[in-house]
């Protein structure tokens, strides 16, 4: 599994208006805000089902009504194509 | 909503010896590992039906077999007796 390259990363993020860069953990981050906890846990199942359907796992946290997502590949050292693809997959939930 | 007295919070702490004290935030943290994701996720489940039921939400973070919690009272300022319940609740769920 590798890492995507420089040229890549970009076209990817390019894509990705909502996620950003966190370039210490070559990782991708997203913040997502609901209305209450209720809203909140039912997008972290549908994600948690996503996730271990592409046997593909966030780190994740929790505070009341917001979720904050991080998205990397520990077996590439940084940012791959399953995280790119995974971050869709998260945006289409909440389009 | 007042929180915990020094003296209220030792005893409670005596009482949940899996539980660290997070004097930075007045607040009480675990951490959980489970077996793979999704008995994390199963978990996770449990307590997010318990704090709703509640009404008393933790903050947390997972990644993959792994759950951090933390509970504090930010209507008390602090630790209060509701987070001593939560956290009897979350170790009921794992005895």
């Amino acid at each position: 599994m590798e890492p995507l390259s420089q040229a890549e990363r970009a076209d990817a993020l390019d894509g990705l208006p909502d996620w950003d860069h966190d370039a210490g953990r070559d990782a991708i981050v997203r913040s997502f805000t609901f209305d209450n906890f209720s809203q909140a846990f039912a997008f972290m199942t549908q994600v948690a089902l996503l996730a271990e359907k592409a046997d593909h796992h966030p780190e994740w946290s929790n505070v009341y009504n917001r979720v904050d997502i991080l998205l990397t590949t520990h077996d590439a050292g940084g940012l791959s194509d399953r995280d790119i693809d995974m971050a869709q997959a998260i945006d289409a939930l909440v389009e």
